[in-house]
């Protein structure tokens, strides 16, 4: 494959790739609730994005470290918010158990 | 970096992308419900992975299309997982609505 067809690819995966959170973190931004939503595949999946970033960084590779500076962004943005929901549907349940 | 570093560094960055996917998965699957997950993000990642298999399996990059190949999978499972549980809450939702 000749590397300007291949950069094209890399950008498309990462483009991609990046794009896919922003309707999670949307969702969870609108509904307010991220139960179902598991944290470890958030933490771990900020934890591999940061090392992407190191690893596209190291060897030039545009189409890896750029789209996934983002992904970190949009993941972290994820963590917080599933923590806050959370948090606050244990202070309801509490409220009502105490009832 | 050396590329002896810089490879570890994918396989570890990839090693944990493909981990970060199981306890997505696992938590929908035990709980069987994804109502806050947005299926959205997982069919667009499905297509960012296919995108990445075809962009690391081209420059014989094992780092990115090994780990990429699982990624599918999982990616593709819980895409699954989630039509399933939310035609079971839709047809639930239906019979409580008839009665």
């Amino acid at each position: 494959m000749n590397s300007n067809l291949h950069n094209l690819l890399g950008y498309a995966a990462g483009s991609i790739s990046m794009i896919s959170f922003i309707p999670q973190v949307y969702k969870t931004w609108k509904i307010k609730s991220a139960k179902d939503v598991s944290i470890q595949m958030f933490i771990l999946y900020t934890t591999s994005t940061f090392l992407w970033i190191i690893y596209g960084f190291t060897s030039n590779q545009y189409a890896i470290w750029i789209p996934n500076t983002i992904v970190l962004f949009l993941s972290i943005t994820q963590v917080i918010l599933k923590i806050k929901y959370d948090m606050r549907d244990k202070k309801e349940q509490k409220l009502k158990d105490n009832k």
